[in-house]
């Protein structure tokens, strides 16, 4: 089958990995999950960062459980960034087994500095060992310090890896990110926008879609934005946007904060982060959930299930 | 009378200090450059930056030229930044005496690193040199290296400087600009956004105007945009983005390229930079032109005087 | 058995995989590596970077190699950096069960921003999998963009982490350094630099130690250089600092230029390095060989073989 | 005359304006600060930065106070820095009117982004506002943004700028200073390192004086280490700076500490700081004071009170 496959559209939910007390990863409640994305907060896709806090194994164990037959997700893409090149394939391979729709790949930590080809050539070695699955480059300077324009890189992308298909970009250079959906406009290929509290000025320069953990409790809301987006009404976008910056940038976006928030605002129990990261504290708790119920925002757990009582 | 004054609405041109080919300023064709800008361009603002590479006798000079009666500009704001605080001090008198609409002040290079409150009372005190001016703090972290944020700084500005207009915005995060736009919307204050290539997605968040040095040459261009996305044309507000972003960031914008491109697009001679820099050569000249071209974009010189030589 | 154990004293070399041209580890070559080292170089301490480009189970056995009876290597530290906590642990773990002689641990990549008490817990945790081994804190803020200084790191570590040990300090902030030294100065810490082209620098900041990759080909000269640094010939001292500065530092401190060198000075094959990264070029070699003919570099080769061909 | 003049020794003090507290300079202190300098720190350079806080005439005005005849400074080096190349000039040929011994030229901040050639152009055109004068290139990437290594500058430099005496390097990156030493070992250039508090290290890397604002109050101690060092008692040098790095790194080497610090220790009332900046607080110059005292520093006080015991 040619590339490109069916094109990734909308919003995707950095998944949070949902753990009991002792520090287990919580499958019970994985399905659970799975729905409130879809039914609740309009999400259908979801990324995963495979490598965060599991082995190989459990990793593995973990996403299967979100490809399920009878899930409603229309896209599921692993994020297969590791701390060599054999491992990145080995995920990458196993991303293929378990069904996946897609792989993100990073540019490697362990090798710096970078040159383009080295970085090129390194991304389609990962891309070679899933030959069948998309290829998303997962763009993110801050944190591999790459420090070649994403435009620049997709030539050689393109050039390299058949198998491209799109590309998430997490960075508040929006000239780069312009330029990249620019020249490669007349393709099917998704681009991804990465910074959630950013969205809407990408939206303008053409993102096709968006990648962030934020959607796991804003999905619906960001859904309407993105609908005043589309219907011109600019400044309904720019509310929906603002209310967004005013309250959530303040919560801050740790995973233990999402954590958190995204217990009081879904019901579903998260659980704490993974050491060393320490839970919310209750006091954070606390305030959090009385700003979320000045905005009505609790309201999304009241559709769920007709309750006010949340996160306990 | 009481702040705000008038209100500076739409584009605003970074001026380009016009020379002779022997180093000179020169004043003769300051009237014909004026008169481009307002009716060709359509920019009737513009921003002058006081200080580099003349003593302040002569940088009087030049902006009193400016604001010769007669001219149509709505506004010229004039950059005070200096070497120290008297320095400065003596740009605000000196632009309040030859009538300027307002100053610009950005953080002092000369005292390193910062604190919140040194730099508002800096700010503070420059501002009290022309207290019948509007005052509009210049937020530029690349360059000046403050690490605040300008939503933090603009609650201290509001609260000690009466005089305050407005941002301007130099920077990418666009978040941040948001957030100044969104805190203090009830209030008639201008949020100048300048990064030029960006001006689209700051657009939605709210700017409403722009500084910089391609509005020079892009100004009518980049009206035409202003306009396609009042009117929530947004792929033909994209379109004017795309084209700019993709033939001028690539000739780029220093100086001598924004003085060669004025020169070739405007017919007026803006001469050569100041030393060290040097004049751009005859081969990017050359480029130039041909890119503007194929673009019809000399066009605007054919607007003009009817007639396709240029630069001459 | 109470902390510190034997001090780690002198030069530490990080380890050069050995592999074949296949892209297989080399076992075969590593008890003359070994060998090499301690002989020729006097070398007599490693430190093993155990995830690069290897699974846990393979990362093992070579190290498991380097730690064989009748071999002189004084002491073997094992870095556990990986992308989970519990990997970290697992690693640690296991560098207990071959009997390494140290972990060095550095601040985890995949949580940030970072806050000292949230670092300080995980170098903690992954102590606490290895208790009856020293612990040494890697500071590389290049890498890993922690923020904190080691010194008041330090402070915290020496609080929560009873065997801690040492520290590896990749910076130059030579204050930091030389804080850490002076507040620790009683104890029988080792305190490891770890900028190569700076050593003579942190020697006389009260350096104890170093680590580096040019250990593998210049432990010889490092030697030389200390001595002349202990008998207070400071000219020969910079001599030899110099020496290195002007040839070595323009070879490149890559891991393809690296395995080149060594290849070329100590006449065992390293081999290619692994993907994505390629073999240094026919071109580099040649060029480094007359190179190191030109110091009388090769007169190392010559003193093992008494033979001039090398790299073959 | 030919160049190179007579060669820059030793430490070279930054100079503290003198100021009364109603914010004029202090002419009538300068006599005794220089007479201070001299015999009590044995300090006979100054570096004085012109343009700060002052305009062109009262800055001359400053700068004559210090080269009168009787005082018994060696040498007066002139930072011309400026907002342009013709103020620059026009500081330098100022300089040579007053009788300066050399001038000290910085990477101008008003143009961004920097070419090699650029910025070596501009550097040559100041040197030629004063051709009998000797020439400091001062480097200062944190402050400049110039990101080319001095080595690679001083080659440009040096075929371009036949007044060429020396460098003033303020950045940590030892490597680059130790090969710009190295590299111009057999002339008479002065290697000034401007990193106060690391200057240990780069004395061992070939610094053959020091300038910087602590030796106004630390100069006798650092002549102290200097001996030490000379006379290869390197653990008495390291003494010496480590006293300093404990304590004055935490006092701070700001513009307000460095003159409370400088009126305690030298009895000589320095003022208040221009503003912005705010003069110390009581409570600051209070507990320095104690420190100083601990340190049985402020005998350098009792000068001031009728005994000549000092820092014994």
């Amino acid at each position: 089958m040619a590339f490109p496959k069916k094109k990734l559209q909308g919003l995707v939910a950095a998944t949070i990995t949902p753990m009991t007390e002792n520090g287990e990863i919580n499958f019970s409640v994985i399905g659970q999950y799975v729905d409130y994305l879809v039914k609740e907060q309009g999400v259908k896709n979801i990324f995963g960062k495979s490598t965060l806090g599991m082995s190989l194994h459990v990793s593995s164990s973990v996403f299967r459980r979100y490809i399920l037959p009878g899930y409603q997700l229309d896209q599921v893409i692993i994020h297969v960034g590791a701390l060599s090149l054999k491992e990145s394939q080995e995920l990458a391979q196993h991303a293929a087994e378990i069904g996946a729709d897609g792989i993100a790949v990073i540019a490697p930590f362990f090798l710096k500095p970078w040159t383009k080809d080295i970085l090129i050539n390194f991304l389609k070695e990962v891309a070679a060992a899933a030959p069948a699955l998309p290829f998303y480059y997962y763009h993110i300077p801050a944190l591999t310090g790459v420090k070649i324009r994403a435009e620049e890189l997709l030539d050689g992308i393109l050039d390299k890896i058949p198998t491209f298909q799109g590309l998430k970009f997490s960075d508040t250079d929006l000239l780069d990110f312009g330029q990249c959906v620019d020249q490669n406009r007349q393709q099917q290929f998704a681009f991804l926008f990465g910074v959630d509290e950013q969205l809407l000025s990408a939206l303008v320069m053409g993102a096709t879609g968006a990648v962030g953990s934020t959607y796991n409790y804003l999905g619906k809301k960001t859904n309407q934005m993105l609908e005043a987006f589309e219907q011109k009404d600019f400044s309904l976008a720019l509310n929906y946007q603002s209310c967004f910056l005013i309250y959530f940038s303040r919560l801050g976006f740790g995973v233990s904060q999402t954590k958190a928030i995204m217990t009081l605002v879904s019901g579903i129990p998260m659980g704490p982060p993974r050491l060393p990261l320490q839970k919310a504290s209750r006091e954070f708790t606390d305030s959090a959930e009385a700003k979320l119920k000045s905005l009505d925002f609790l309201s999304f757990t009241d559709l769920k299930d007709g309750n006010l009582e949340v996160g306990s």
